[in-house]
């Protein structure tokens, strides 16, 4: 059962290859937002939060809606507050929880989101909006006080989902060796999101979108794929 | 300065690519451990311990050293003691890095390896001889207590060090780029140690070896290359 007031767009990556930053999902974002004329951005999850403002204004400005930031906010839970929606962008997810739990923010962000204000995340700021950072495949670079995140889905995700390579003559995990484990010590489904798609929960349903399809992995159960235009219902 | 008692092997990767479990250097640390008969093997990065014991006990039997695990050890504390040598084994670091917190083996370890316990470290067992965990690639699937490690040298690790494919099309970060992150938050030096590559510290010296070679990553500086037998002394 999924709230028909929760409206979440759960991108995997900010920027496909040979793309524009967002190029390929503002058209969604567009549709997505659709009555709204501001955004906050959370711009944590990279250094340089100046710039990354204005990358992100630049983008937003060019589908007519206004983007402040929540860095040049002088009381972020305020900001939050009054924000008509949010868009967590990509980076280092530790960096990125560690601000947000900092600032105290994953309850105010989580009432605000489950009473219907739109979130929009890629990459990090998608991983965020799940239970736990425990599927990120970003480098713990910082520690957060604990795992724990945004709690907007009951499932995990995995962005930047990758399929293993035949002709690599690397020995790393691959990418589903990596989500197995996970699953040796969690019992929670997640889905490994490609490049190039999307979730987009709007009305009561929830989608998955974009081009490349998403790979989901579930304790006990051979992972399973799905195409674009399935729903995801059943994740929730 | 490094201390002359200190011997550690710290192996970016226990298996080559088409190779067999530990056969790249198994010579190594055959020579590594002579005037030495019996190892203590610490299995936990990896969730199956009787089997992970069984293929490594079978690689160090054919250099003559007898292999015992921790996880079979009714006091794990007493096993430290008591042992003549340490092989950390690779897997997923968090899972190993909570299972030595969980029990109580971080000052145990690093009290006998300082004074002359010869260490053998592969992948994420070279994590954990770190300072701390941060330079891990693996998933973080359970939350340690803190990411800090045996601390048994004062740089860090990033096991399967991995140059950029230069015709990949995937947006994920580099690993550099996943490096200059943790410089940006951190200012302890980062050796990227390729496949096939590793460090031996003995007789106060430190050499990298191996047939690939390192990145070394400090903060304001570009990162810079080093090839097999150079010194790494200056990293200590």
């Amino acid at each position: 059962m999924i709230a028909p007031d929760l409206r979440l767009l759960l991108i995997s990556n900010s920027t496909v290859f040979g793309g524009t930053y967002l190029g390929h999902v503002l058209p969604v974002i567009k549709t997505f937002l659709s009555g709204t004329s501001s955004i906050l951005f959370v711009p944590y999850a990279l250094k340089d939060h100046d710039g990354y403002a204005a990358r992100a204004r630049s983008a937003f400005e060019s589908i007519g809606v206004e983007l402040s930031s929540i860095h040049q906010a002088s009381d972020p839970v305020a900001a939050v507050e009054a924000a008509e929606a949010l868009f967590v962008g990509g980076g280092n997810t530790w960096r990125l929880l560690k601000a947000i739990q900092d600032r105290s923010l994953i309850e105010p962000v989580r009432r605000r989101v489950r009473g219907g204000m739109p979130y929009i995340g890629s990459s990090a700021g998608s991983n965020v909006s799940a239970p736990t950072i425990k599927t990120t495949n970003d480098m713990p670079i910082v520690m957060p006080a604990s795992f724990e995140a945004f709690h907007l889905i009951p499932f995990q995700i995995n962005p930047h989902f990758l399929d293993p390579d035949p002709n690599s003559r690397h020995m790393g995990e691959t990418r589903e060796e990596r989500l197995v484990q996970y699953l040796e010590e969690n019992d929670v489904p997640v889905a490994g999101l490609r490049e190039g798609a999307w979730i987009r929960v709007t009305g009561g349903q929830a989608w998955l979108e974009g081009t490349t399809g998403a790979r989901i992995f579930r304790r006990g159960s051979e992972p399973s794929e799905r195409v674009p235009q399935d729903s995801l219902a059943d994740l929730f």
